[in-house]
């Protein structure tokens, strides 16, 4: 039902693909900078316009994180993509929610930049945020699984060793996250940390192809 | 008139219609999270930020479902841009009537979201919402005919059997639509009911064009 | 200085030109419905959600002009842009200020939505929407003024007379908008019909180019 | 480890960056009317709408300032990868920097729009805004000396003198901005003024590149 074939059916291009999906990337990444918002009347009573801005800095921390992710990702889909030969109606449908759960990330992204330094808020904050970061990190496993599965969607001429590789990447990135939210139940700091972590290992350039 | 010839008149490529529509679906669809918003001072007081993060379960569900519309929209606009031809100015109004329709969905859709759960407005917003559905869903059909009329716009190699059946599929997916719009004045439940089988249904990948 | 040499030292294709200006078009159509709100919770003490969202109709109103307009300018910007051959520096400038004028428009129309029932605003609210159209309506004729001169960028083997009907349409059409915003300090009423009719008139295809 | 041959590793071409950071451009360039906002019930209280709108003075002019800046950015970017003819995984993390740096803009140009006309937060808001320009200025300098050093990224065939010429250009604008924010802890209106100039100076044409 979902075979090469449907490429012909579904009748989008990945070319069309990443195009629509360059696009989220872009608006989510760009939507990011109005969670920062103008004081209220009230916030300038007691502090100066100096001190606000300087006081918002789980804000911009928050802001340029999830923008790193968000680039991250991007860097990641055009990686990926090259690797793709071809689409079906179910990965396109499968992409579709990946671009939801980046589209979502704004969500978690203003909530942790707004509790982050609360008392009283900041487990949750902080777990919300990791939920936010395992949504797109598992929905991405699954385009992989799908497309990898008997080199259904991706070049024939790539070695199994290489596939291999990019599936225990991708298993072991899901891993990590799953780890920091269920961390972040019991030490918040701890998770906040691996979140780190995980996202400078993202810096590296990923691993060049392989080919048989 | 509005013969093909008009199409050097108009000068605007199927590809660059396509082009600028994938525009506004990319955008639309990444606005809808601006829907979802932080908690005011007060939600806090008698709730804890999990607590009302759990809360805005009809929000999420509302998100979701719209993505989901403008995702699998999008997927239909490419799916049907391969089977025409040519444009010409009439079409391309009808193009940005539709695209109207589909910028307009982000307001049902917070609508939707903001009411569901409450006993005074729940059918209001059901039935706002089904609007919301039935426009986009109503211009489509209106840019098939007219494209499709003595295939006017439309590949000349597509089979009448084919044809069609893509107008008796539009057609029904107008009249559930326009069911589920009147149903929700007297049933608002059963009306959410028809709205996601019908979007269940259109997760299904579209039909092969027929030539002959 | 600005001779069409200067193209190759600017670099930018108008193909470029042409990609970034329809970016800015879908996101400055798409944004115009961030302009209608939800209620606050006042606004529904005194009427119901059904009430409230009929009573919305001239930000509706406001909404589909607007998204019509821009969509227009849209198909011009494309219609025009296969008439230019080349761009240069201050082309290019020109463009970044037409769409300055784009993208400012949302502004506007919240003002003309907002105020458009009230008594007291709204003779201004009609005003300022004339003068959010007669911005675009003015720059567009600059840069076909300096693009036009001598055929400075634009096809050379575009006819005369076409040329001069183009640059007839184009005055005329300031003339229009001018006039309209002259006439809403005295008939506001006038004035609004007048940019119908307006509106109505750019619905129809444009002229097909003229060549020696 | 960033040599020219990773660029198949990371495999995103110059292209697929470009239309990506047009996005992106767009995007931000577009956000920023949401800053100029409808006037609360309050401020019409005291004044009519017409007076409202004159006073927003501050506004319009942090909105075209800022519009004017990502645009001459914009044109720069398209100029300036003209000249990079590849690209690697470290440029393209120095790219996704540099639209952080963009993307930022609309909040200190809020800022600005806001306070510039108090007497209180005046300085305050001129020396963010500044900020907020020597990010991308600075990120933007950054991104050419990865690129030029030893010609690692660019056009082989320039002539050093060009290149010698790009690197003092873009240092001396750094420079100049750094100077623009130093000098706003001491004269807010000189700084201002300086970056008034600097804008006016980019609005002319960049230098023709030189071969050897």
């Amino acid at each position: 039902m979902t075979e090469p074939e449907e490429k012909e059916n579904s009748m989008i291009t990945t070319q069309r693909l990443e195009a629509f999906s360059d696009g989220v990337f872009a608006i989510a990444i760009t939507l990011l900078i109005l969670e920062i918002k103008l004081p209220d009347h009230a916030a300038l009573e007691h502090q100066s316009l100096s001190q606000y801005l300087w006081n918002l800095w789980p804000k911009y921390f928050a802001y340029v994180f999830s923008f790193g992710v968000i680039g991250i990702f991007w860097a990641n889909h055009h990686y990926i993509f090259k690797l793709y030969k071809r689409t079906d109606h179910v990965f396109n449908m499968l992409n579709v929610l990946f671009l939801l759960t980046i589209s979502f990330l704004p969500f978690p992204t203003a909530i942790f930049g707004e509790y982050i330094e609360t008392e009283t808020h900041y487990a949750t904050a902080v777990r919300f945020y990791l939920l936010g970061l395992v949504l797109p990190s598992g929905s991405w496993l699954l385009m992989w699984l799908y497309a990898s599965y008997k080199k259904r969607l991706i070049d024939e001429r790539l070695s199994d060793h290489f596939i291999q590789y990019l599936t225990r990447f991708f298993v072991f990135s899901n891993f990590f996250y799953l780890l920091g939210f269920f961390l972040s139940f019991f030490y918040p700091r701890a998770s906040v940390a691996l979140m780190i972590i995980l996202a400078l290992i993202y810096l590296f350039p990923p691993k060049k192809p392989e080919y048989t």
